[in-house]
């Protein structure tokens, strides 16, 4: 590449520092950072965010992308340099889009959005929350009126997090999705298998889980000379830069298990940021409305990387024929009696809850599509905030047969509305679809898969991901890049195929 | 203060917030980025301090600076915002004279000289690192000419590190104290006193040895609220905004007293750091050639808090006759057999040594002093680099009655010089003295301090630290401050004093 790039490389790389050091703020913030330090804070995050916002929506940064674009006329548009063009071109049209009034007031209803929350939830009261909410729907939407003054109001939030999809994609994707998996798990609770999850709530040394978590996400990949993983409040992936991505961890959970799948959750995310092409790097990305280091094409894809660690390797009965014996030596009397196969069961054990955070694999997604369903009618308007309570309770009651007996362990439950974001959730489903739909062709790929799992070797698989998604970061939209791995669009089968498979088998369904 | 005033503090706000940053990115960098995260965390440093660098010297903070001054006219010299604006005149003056190529070259020989004396004193070998050493010295000469075109260009380099200070000065009062300070060690070292320090050369457990030091800085005032004790290759203090004052500890040492000395230390820094006076807060002040978010006087004055801390209260009899017991219930079996006395004389104990960081109270000026001496002959002109390891071995002779066997041990100790520091080691010593003076106004306005000491009762000393020094942070030049507390200038003799009379008793001499 020429001249107009290389300035632009220059400009993109000013941006880019300033937003990974705020991310290294945010990383002291929920790690380290003492409690008096939080108003100070505060003042070094506003700044570094505004002179990115500043420099990102500049004239000068305008300038220098269309003179690198006019440069770039006839390059191959799978180069890495065509890919950065046209993410930061959207990011720029998007960026310039809003004014910095909205800007400035959505932070301001966010931060009391949040604060409203917290209190309503611990009082499991939605009227409390019910105004500080319908600020945050009325500008979002406002927001979504910037994008797509003529268009769906909701497609244009969903691609913030999911660059390209729509909302009528969901809809067909969830309609097929819906009944089979609501109907997989009433067959699970009518089953008369015993999968016993008691044994993992024994107690278990939290330094050792942590220790083998530790372990596991070494072989996996994780390569911790880029990384590291501490304690905070809640397990998180964050990039400071692309050799330097950081995970954390609760350390709080007694019963077997949350330590171990957050860490392989997170290294998913994390090995996605750590295989992001060095080519790539250097020019920042909106991730949502927020500028961020990670150059990764969008929240479903990520996800997908942290669900297949998780679950599709995490949960899977030859991941346990490796590990097993290596846990059992770890917490000989926690496992005495205790044999492969009735371990196997129980950390796969389906037990319907009404906390999403909390669900299992064969419930997820149901929590995901409730959400997903109020959030369009909200934006849509055919649903009012004040109705929530009582639509989630229906929902509930439906997908999952059982009822809220409060707002708390209902509507309230999650955070994420609180902070603005709305379209958000439905990546989450994405990430269970698409990890499937890659896992089916990673086993086309590696048909000794199973067998490298079983002996705790990951390198091909690794190095696959590497090379059909991690390397290409956001060089092409996310159902771009799914089909050039897949040869296909957004599919459920792959998904409902998996979850019945395993779960017949465990359930001992017809 | 009106609107002018306003709009600078508005101004330099941003800069302090981008310095503030920076902090956090040295303090991760130095205690717990992973290793792979240094390329990336070497260009957010560097974006950082070019952005804060630039809106520094520009010509807005300039006609800012000029409106506010001209606001201020007629306003009460003792002010805060009088200090504030003479400060900041100084230092935009200062850092307005040096041009960008300067800075960039001497980034760059700052940075291949470090790496070259890291080298070279691993081979103990001077000849390697000359070169360089050369280098610095050749661009701290031509910055000390910026500042001093017709004066003393070491003036001009003591100058960024202790405001308003000469070598002349410095020349007085080492005149005065290196005949009485030699002496003192010669008759120390003809002493037949017991003084035994191999009880403290026991294997203490060292996470105890840390919990006892975080104890002892929280009585002694440190705010743990606004700040954290991390490990880290060496003990240093770090301010990442005045309520995020953070300090670290090395956590090797198994022999006692390393680690709790380096916490009251660094306590003595931080909680200097802390009391800052809220109103002066919110302008970055130059430290050396850097921007800082501390505003506090000169690096002499800091160093007269941590030394306060670690030597006058904590090597003191007073200090342990109330923290002895405590010791003792903490390292029984170690502590076995040893009473207050033993240990008091054990902790005092006086032995030249050829380095540095090693020396004790006794002996440890006479390290600064061959140091300022061979400093000034080389940014005068007197002396070559070439001559130094000779140079070092006869003061060191002359002065401690050692003789260094090789330059690892003698010229190549220090970090210092590779660095660029030129100019910085006197204000070790100034520390000293400045704490004796200090200590001696203490006593007379706190009659009763020994006997609080006795019973770790330290507020009313960090009140009248706070009052006196800390809240004035950069308001006045640091001789100014000390002799508005203690009616004088900068004197040898009450630190002498404090010796003679400290080790005359435990050495037994005439």
């Amino acid at each position: 590449m020429g001249e107009a790039f290389e300035k632009l490389r220059g400009l993109c790389a000013t941006i880019y520092d300033l937003v990974g050091a705020n991310e290294v703020l945010s990383w002291d913030e929920q790690t380290y950072m003492p409690p008096g330090g939080g108003e100070g804070r505060a003042r070094q995050h506003a700044t570094l965010e505004r002179l990115s916002h500043e420099l990102f929506v500049g004239d000068q940064l305008g300038e220098a992308l269309e003179a690198a674009e006019a440069e770039a006329a006839g390059l191959d548009p799978d180069s890495d340099e065509a890919g950065i063009l046209r993410r930061l071109r959207r990011d720029f049209t998007k960026k310039r889009r809003v004014p910095a009034e909205w800007v400035e007031e959505f932070a301001q209803a966010q931060s009391l959005a949040f604060q409203v929350w917290r209190q309503a939830k611990l009082d499991s009261d939605f009227k409390a929350f019910q105004p500080a909410l319908e600020r945050i729907l009325a500008l979002r939407r406002s927001y979504a009126q910037l994008h797509a003054p003529q268009g769906s109001l909701y497609d244009a939030l969903l691609d913030d997090y999911e660059p390209g999809m729509k909302a009528s994609d969901l809809r067909a994707v969830f309609g097929e999705l819906r009944p089979q998996q609501v109907q997989l798990v009433r067959s699970i609770s009518e089953s008369k298998a015993a999968v016993d999850e008691s044994i993992l709530l024994r107690p278990f040394d939290i330094k050792k889980q942590w220790d083998f978590g530790l372990e596991v996400i070494e072989h996996l990949g994780y390569d911790f000379r880029r990384g590291r993983q501490d304690e905070a409040p809640h397990p998180f992936t964050i990039t400071l830069h692309l050799d330097d991505v950081r995970i954390t961890n609760w350390s709080t959970a007694e019963a077997f298990g949350s330590i171990l799948f957050a860490s392989m959750h997170e290294a998913g995310h994390a090995m996605y940021e750590q295989g992001i092409s060095p080519s790539l790097r250097g020019f920042p990305t909106l991730s949502g409305a927020a500028l961020d280091p990670s150059h990764s094409v969008s929240l479903g894809i990520h996800e997908s990387q942290s669900r297949m660690m998780e679950n599709l390797v995490g949960r899977s009965r030859a991941f346990w024929k490796g590990y097993f014996p290596r846990l059992q030596a770890i917490f000989p009397s926690e496992l005495e009696g205790v044999d492969l196969e009735a371990f196997y069961r129980s950390i796969n054990r389906v037990k319907p809850t009404l906390i999403r955070v909390e669900a299992d694999e064969a419930t997820y997604n149901l929590h995901i599509m409730l959400r997903f369903e109020i959030e369009l009618g909200l934006v849509e308007g055919s649903l009012a905030v004040a109705d929530l309570p009582e639509i989630w309770r229906e929902k509930t009651r439906d997908y999952l047969g059982l009822t809220p007996p409060d707002d708390r362990s209902g509507v309230l439950q999650d955070i994420h509305w609180s902070d603005g974001y709305i379209g958000y959730f439905p990546t989450y489903t994405l990430g269970n679809l698409i990890s499937a739909q890659l896992w089916e062709k990673i086993r086309q790929d590696l048909p000794d898969l199973d067998r490298q799992i079983e002996q705790a070797q990951f390198s091909d698989l690794l190095a696959w991901l590497r090379e059909k998604v991690h390397s290409h970061g956001a060089k092409y939209e996310p159902m771009e890049l799914l089909h050039r791995i897949t040869g296909d669009g957004l599919s459920a089968k792959p998904y409902l195929q998996y979850l019945t498979e395993k779960y017949s088998e465990i359930y001992e369904l017809g």
